[in-house]
């Protein structure tokens, strides 16, 4: 191998001599396939590597221009008006996008690898003995949450700010959505005030700013992206992915990530919950799925209630 | 055009001269796209046409080989360890299914029209003054349902039943499930008395019921399917699809549809909210999303509420 051609060979093959160790994870309705292979290395020693397939997605223009010129097509089934048929359109119409990861990481393998889940029913008392020592143990680092909220990142993105520091909070689009397009539309209200870790801490006290979140944030959505309050989801994770106080907005007609029942908690019914009575996150049992390998399943299994 | 060659024509063209009039919807995660297009009819009149195309799911073995193969790709962008390529599988590799309606009527292309949704705040007077009577008045038929508890029909494919007539149920596969992977494992129970129409009629007289239904639901699939209790999510819809109580058996794993939280109702919470207070689902104010076109929107929009 000469050194000065490595970078031309790196494009054309990012995978050379590619043996299939393990289909780590795959999606029929996503058409995506996760593959951990071991691929040549520089010196002849192999390598690890992970492999993400994904097919792409059809553009409208495209596939009717395809259509127009009558391609073959076999059929499968029929059944009064009815027919189903394969198609194999030509090369440029079917680009798969390949990320390569390598070399591949016990790490990298493991975090792409298909994992088992399990529901949680956490207790008030369970939140106490085993939650919150664990948030508190690992001493997850939200300085970034803090530099938004300082205006020392991310200033030009934030879309709406209620400035006051016990109930005011800043609404930015998440890094999910590229703003291009409402369908998918996908924002973040980040509450001001500091220490309320998640709907755990929430009572009657913070009645004021849940209500201005969920007031000034459709308000500032209608005006900036013409959406109507009725067309948002508006939601707590429990549990969050970080433990500062933040609300989800999202595209009712958006399936996104984070929005089934055993995830999602509706603004709307966190309110309501609250009023009925200040103390009910701190005594209710909620529940929550877990993946196999995440630190405070672990955590529940050492207190002996997994 | 030939009689006697129509049926060969037809399954080689079943769209000839299609012409695009509208996309109708698309989605970039599921790789489809619903076509609404203009063919040539048999005697030459223009003739509407739905068309449907869905990119395939990825087969490891087929994949792993063309990798194993070295494929060209482009290289689209890297940084450190990741890259991210296009690759042009062969057309073998790239079927597509389209199933075709034809002639479509004005029915089947409002059916795969993308409608715009909106979250209703249904409060319980609400649904005393504007659901209740639109549910009495359209006497939706749920006698299939009458036909599975009393086994006129599907009775082989019930997987449990617990016979009382107040606090029994009826367990059994969901038709969107194949039985033939858990992955996706879908099960229904319909309990065996009359006249629940739906959580809003549940009370601390029907906890017995509930009760049943999670730990005698949890423990048949346990010993039919393997899952246990803790990798199902177990809920109620709100609406539901028919007004006979139901609840959903769904693989944790599954992101299965009707999960997200403005439909999804943890049958545990259902659980506790009654045991907290009697008349929470008389009383509640409860949020869905209806679809534009739907009739229950209408009844909502008549009264004011919307």
């Amino acid at each position: 191998t000469e050194d000065k051609d490595n970078a031309a060979r790196e494009v054309e093959n990012p995978l050379p001599g590619f043996r299939l160790s393990a289909v780590l994870r795959e999606s029929a309705r996503d058409k995506t396939i996760f593959l951990h292979g071991q691929v040549s290395g520089d010196d002849e020693a192999k390598e690890d590597a992970v492999v993400i397939l994904e097919r792409a997605p059809f553009q409208a223009e495209s596939v009717s221009d395809l259509l127009g010129k009558n391609p073959p097509m076999t059929l499968q089934l029929k059944n009064d008006i009815y027919g189903v048929y394969h198609l194999s359109p030509p090369p440029e119409l079917n680009e798969v996008k390949a990320t390569v990861i390598r070399p591949a990481t016990e790490k990298h393998i493991k975090k792409y690898l298909r994992q088992e889940v399990y529901l949680i029913q956490e207790s008030g008392e369970d939140y106490k003995n085993i939650t919150l020592p664990f948030i508190q143990a690992q001493s997850f680092s939200i300085q970034w949450v803090y530099n938004i909220l300082e205006k020392k990142a991310e200033a030009d993105r934030i879309v709406y700010e209620n400035a006051d520091p016990e109930n005011g909070f800043v609404l930015l689009p998440d890094f999910k959505w590229n703003q291009k397009q409402v369908e998918d539309l996908y924002l973040i209200a980040i509450c001001h005030k500091r220490g309320i870790k998640s709907l755990r801490d929430l009572t009657a006290d913070h009645l004021p700013l849940l209500r201005n979140i969920m007031k000034e944030g459709k308000e500032a959505i209608l005006k900036r992206f013409g959406l109507q309050g009725n067309q948002l989801r508006i939601y707590l994770h429990y549990q969050p992915s970080y433990y500062h106080l933040h609300v989800h907005f999202t595209a009712l007609g958006h399936d996104a990530p984070g929005t089934t029942v055993e995830r999602a908690h509706l603004l709307n019914d966190v309110i309501q919950n609250i009023e009925m009575d200040s103390r009910y996150y701190e005594t209710r049992t909620l529940t929550y799925a877990l993946r196999e390998d995440e630190a405070l399943l672990k955590s529940f299994k050492d207190a002996g209630k997994f």
